[in-house]
């Protein structure tokens, strides 16, 4: 990292070992090698994915309001908020964008990040959930979606605007969904969303709005720039110049993704036994297996898996493999609790904005 | 279809034109030019996957036990369940053994039916939400699998046993798993399970067991050979002689398909413009696109799928295209609602029971 990253993540509470993306707005996160040292990621190498400056905001005087349809709506403080009862649950969050480079490498993606495999992390959050509050504004009947709002400004195509986005109201009445105010029990830095933000688990990083400030209960999906046109999936056709926003797969649920994060990619390594480490996550379902490959998915070894810590969490994997002397490449690919698992190829799920590239995953190594 | 093969359907209640895998016991299902000509199969048409002889059964002297972890076990006649409230809904059923003969071209799968595309089907099913019955009995906190016993008769290994497999509690509450009675508003079949079967929407067929006559609440899944031993998903280098059954995946949830029923495999054609048709199907999940192929994948058509008549039951497609003259292949994928896509190959997925092929689907053409 430059000296200038290096102060940068300082200013925004992250380790000097943060591999950063881009300065601002702000993303970064934590380095194949450090990604799956733990369960849980530090809040020093969480990754930040943001969109705008990172807002400041006064705790004292912050308030969250719920309105829309509602029978009641109303405004409560961070004060109030904190005297509700307080969930934990560990659960992890990753950017629809995560490995979109893996992608850029089958064909260019312009104006988008180029993230690896760092865009994703697992943190235990605490909060109350939104169902406790929605209970107490007593959603109509066709206030199906519910929107949250950020203090985040943005600018696309001319325009400034807040960031925002909605989820079904079945799923916002799980119990899995926070009101978070803290972060592996320290409050939210303010590159995540101090002091209150959205999770909502199993669900891609963008539906967990950061700095959030406003819940509107709608008849429809969010009218949000970053769930009305970005976040979409269009089909490997269409592009920047024939895009018809309308027509995307509007993202959500997340799917089965898993990676190699040791060794890292064109590390040379001895030749014989060497162990893989990684990790796999399924969204809303469970990861059932993971399979590691040395001769490019002829053949698989299957990995140990670390317990279910979260029913909302990745799980971590390692694989014992003997490791042929030279150059040569190592496969990861996962199995869900449907039995669904990974496509071969980026090419295979390629799209114009780069999004869910769940594509086996390959390090090349040199055993020598 | 022999005409042996005519009587037997016709014995069973089924149309002359179903494709029939075996007679004893009688696995059939819709022909592919069938599959799809409306969105609920007719109850002459809807595939039957037996695993021994249909039980004959009389309705009149018939219960149902719900027993096992509840605060008040007992027994309800067929005509006390339909005094209860009734529920109807379409939901799709699939064997997680549907198209196991691509797998099987593949690499040989022995002692396994070779279903086509045929061992899915769709019907609007009508009886009393497992939730209600269950509600009555009152689930013991340790009550976490509801088990449900047939009164068919399977030998397996010498063993004579009935059929039998447990879903979670979290789905047996789930509104849409029905005791169904009644199919396509006609009563049910011997074949399908007169007079009581259950329907578990987005799983497997195989928990959706028929001659229902037992339920049991259990502290874990079901020890019946049908889930403990068969119906599970190993890796590749698994087979009959290294098998360890406990570490498979426990198949449940089905996981995304789809399939081209229009044109045949095989069929002659005309050149230029052309229909084609199919199905996919998400289990759980919604489906959001479907992709046709001329090229094996190099380029996708988009198709047009049908509005989603029932989150439950499949979803109808086609698309037009361009056919050229000569041998060809098309070949569709589908993407769910969490921005899933299928593999490529069946050898991606291939196991030694042949279970859960979701590959693409791929028929041959020749136009001229």
């Amino acid at each position: 990292m430059s000296t200038s990253d290096a102060s940068l993540a300082r200013r925004m509470g992250k380790s000097d070992r943060i591999l950063v993306r881009h300065d601002a707005p702000f993303n970064a996160g934590p380095p194949p090698e450090l990604a799956t040292a733990s369960f849980l990621t530090p809040n020093d190498l969480f990754f930040v994915r943001n969109h705008g400056d990172v807002p400041e905001i006064d705790p004292h005087t912050f308030h969250l309001t719920i309105e829309g349809r509602v029978q009641k709506p109303f405004r409560i403080s961070l004060e109030e908020l904190r005297r509700l009862p307080k969930v934990t649950l560990a659960a992890t969050l990753q950017c629809a964008g995560n490995r979109r480079q893996e992608m850029m490498a089958a064909r260019p993606i312009p104006g988008e990040l180029g993230w690896g495999t760092e865009a994703i992390s697992t943190a235990e959050w605490s909060g109350v959930p939104l169902k406790e509050v929605l209970a107490v504004a007593g959603p109509m009947p066709e206030g199906r979606h519910v929107e949250m709002h950020g203090l985040d400004e943005t600018e696309r195509h001319g325009h400034r605007f807040t960031f925002g986005g909605s989820i079904p109201i079945e799923k916002a009445l799980r119990a899995e969904v926070l009101l978070a105010y803290e972060m592996n029990g320290r409050p939210l830095l303010p590159a995540h969303g101090a002091p209150l933000r959205a999770v909502v688990p199993g669900w891609i990083g963008a539906r967990s709005v950061k700095w959030l400030t406003r819940i509107e209960l709608r008849e429809e999906p969010s009218e949000n720039y970053f769930q009305a046109k970005a976040y979409r999936l269009f089909p490997p056709h269409v592009d920047q110049d024939n895009v018809v926003w309308e027509t995307g797969l509007m993202l959500g649920e997340q799917c089965l993704s898993s990676i190699i994060s040791s060794p890292g990619d064109g590390e040379a390594l001895a030749p014989g036994l060497q162990t893989v480490r990684g990790w796999a996550y399924a969204g809303e379902r469970s990861v059932a297996r993971v399979d590691v490959s040395l001769d490019g998915g002829r053949s698989w070894i299957v990995a140990d898996l670390e317990p279910e810590l979260s029913r909302w969490a990745w799980r971590r994997w390692e694989a014992r493999i003997d490791l042929p002397a030279g150059p040569g490449k190592i496969t990861c690919r996962a199995w869900d609790s449907a039995a669904q698992t990974q496509p071969e190829h980026p090419e295979q799920v390629w799209n114009f904005k780069g999004y869910m590239n769940n594509s086996w995953h390959r390090v090349r190594v040199n055993a020598g």
